[in-house]
């Protein structure tokens, strides 16, 4: 398959190598990222529940179309700037899903104005209060989905809070439009192998299903019932009762995925380049430009059983030394060495070779970085370059 | 004085106040930006040394402007993206403080080539050699500073290292041209206490000022002897023999420099505006939109005598709240709370509230946003929005 350069920046016309990039610079291996959507959606589609991926991962339009359904859809978001993005790009349907804001509301019914089904969350009676007033204001019923703590890891009304849920579903189903329930199972990034994941998957499932329920019994809508974490995702047996699953990262995988276990370092698809610019061979250093500000300043593993530092230092094929990281990173210097501990030894790397650094947090690391260089597996031929943007 | 605005984002053309602004984003107090720049200008003009403001906090011409010597610089930046955009803003004097790659000498020379004096630096007989064959290659001298290790803490020639300072020294005046020596005293992070400070200002002195004796000994040119960190530039007791300091973060100071000292919580211009999304009062949690993505990853002050979490909380004036802050953070939630072994209360918060998050480290949190929206201490009003940009 041909891979369409959507809009090159200028500087990159005429690059055609990993070796012509200008560094630091983020690379994308499509076959591995490929290979990561076709593993869940294989999985999903076995189970009969439909992947609304969470594009807050790649903020990419032309990964989006790639892992979507259909060019529509569906989809989640994480700001109101991948949503007008990603509609600006024909995608219809999606849940922004973080607590709405009274004041974002109106820049939901200006998209939603746009033919496009923006559906927001919420967890209080306050918010849901806002809602109806919108919809009021803006002479359109705003749709609504009720956030479900599942572990009290962030966010939700709990589903033995039955009064607040009907409460809020009630509001909703007067002055807007109730659409549901969702989860997200923040702790299973704790890891603790596949039994664990399989319990936090049942307590994702079990409490939306009780909150549909509710609902359901009192007489109101509850259309979608959506669970999800890339861990869950990959690990829950039974998905009864839930219409969809939400997952972001699983798209790219990263350090941390694997250090629990929910993927192999080798499925990782994100690595940033780097040319090395110096050494203290005394201190068994090399000396990149890949600092904090191209690798993020994500330490996700340093509370996992192996520390990555600030990331996997791999050749520019992208196959991993063993035991060789960033062990250290300032703002545009990253440090490379063995890992404590073990008896690794330094690649042979001269000044101007070039490494590729896997990440410790796919979305964190993808987020200092405006291009994905797409790249085959183990090819340096740069195929595309596809735009990312940030912001709110 | 007034603020001019240079490129306001088509959504914030109407924008005049924090209530009015989409959130998060970036807040900058620019009466605490001008007063942390008199000071340490101040300081620096009673020593009779030039002030070279390393531009990588900011990335934004405006507060460049604000804080060089004069339009043309000098100023220190950290990639080649950074030079490219002072350069255009009419910035002539610049040093890229981080050792020069020798892919990227090419961009040197194309911007030498447009009348802009960038220096680069460099540790290694190979960039040395690599600067002299791009010299050759381009037809000019590229000019280059010998960086000096004053603290083992990363990068550098130790000055006792005289036969490699010599022959890169060598190398450089033969086919290119020895700008001088550089140092930072990177260690200065750590703290310590004004005692501390005042010692590594002097190691750093002492480095550089013994790099250019041996230099000039040997008959080589060296006209800039170029020390700097925010830390030591406020502490140095001393800086004979020295030309000019580098200082990045001064400028906006932030939560990792008030924990060692070298300012106070009260000084840091910059902070994050954020939006209360929710509760979960059985825990004391108030839930913003002020998420990593926002705040950055930075946990710097997780190893200081206070952590700060991901940030300290201060209502919307600026004013912050007595051991309230940032104690977790996902991509798009932030977990507001009361420091842990604190009596603290925490404020009465409802939703859509707004409150405004000061940054562990102002280069890192900056750098997550396109634009500074510009106020006065204690104004709500929005005088000017400030562009900045990323990349390399």
């Amino acid at each position: 398959m041909s891979l369409a350069t959507i809009e090159a920046p200028s500087r990159l016309t005429t690059v055609t190598s990993l070796e012509a990039l200008e560094t630091p610079c983020l690379v994308l291996d499509v076959d591995r990222m490929d290979r990561n959507f076709t593993r869940l959606r294989s999985r999903l589609d076995g189970m009969g529940v439909s992947l609304r991926p969470h594009l807050k991962t790649t903020k990419s339009i032309e990964v989006a179309r790639r892992i979507m359904n259909t060019p529509e859809g569906p989809a989640t978001v994480s700001t109101l700037k991948e949503a007008e993005q990603f509609a600006a790009a024909g995608v219809r349907d999606m849940i922004y899903a973080v607590g709405i804001a009274p004041a974002k509301l109106a820049r939901v019914a200006e998209l939603r104005a746009e033919g496009v089904d923006l559906v927001v969350i919420l967890d209080t009676v306050e918010q849901a209060t806002a809602v109806a007033e919108a919809s009021r204001d803006a002479g359109m019923r705003i749709p609504a989905m009720i956030e479900i703590d599942c572990d009290g890891h962030r966010s939700g009304v709990m589903p033995a809070n039955r009064a607040q849920l009907l409460e809020i579903g009630q509001l909703l189903t007067a002055g807007a439009d109730l659409r549901g329930v969702l989860t997200h199972a923040g702790d299973s990034y704790k890891g603790g192998g596949v039994e664990a994941q399989q319990r936090y998957a049942e307590a994702e499932r079990l409490a939306v299903v009780e909150a549909a329920r509710i609902l359901r019994e009192a007489g109101l809508p509850c259309p979608l019932v959506s669970v999800g974490s890339t861990p869950t995702a990959h690990h829950a047996k039974d998905l009864a009762g839930v219409t969809e699953v939400r997952a972001g990262v699983f798209i790219f995988f990263d350090l941390v995925m694997a250090g629990i276990g929910i993927c192999e370092v080798d499925d990782v698809a994100l690595s940033v380049l780097a040319t090395v610019i110096g050494h203290q061979r005394e201190k068994g250093w090399i000396i990149t430009d890949g600092g904090w500000m191209s690798l993020s300043r994500d330490r996700g593993t340093g509370k996992q059983a192996v520390d990555q530092g600030y990331g996997l230092v791999c050749d520019i094929d992208g196959t991993a030394y063993r035991d060789i990281i960033v062990t250290d990173a300032n703002q545009e210097h990253g440090i490379i060495a063995v890992r404590p501990g073990t008896d690794a030894r330094l690649p042979d790397l001269a000044v101007g070779d070039r490494v590729r650094i896997l990440p410790n947090h796919a979305c964190a690391t993808a987020a200092q970085h405006a291009v994905y260089h797409v790249v085959r597996r183990r090819s340096h031929v740069v195929e595309a370059c596809w735009p990312r943007f940030g912001g709110w």
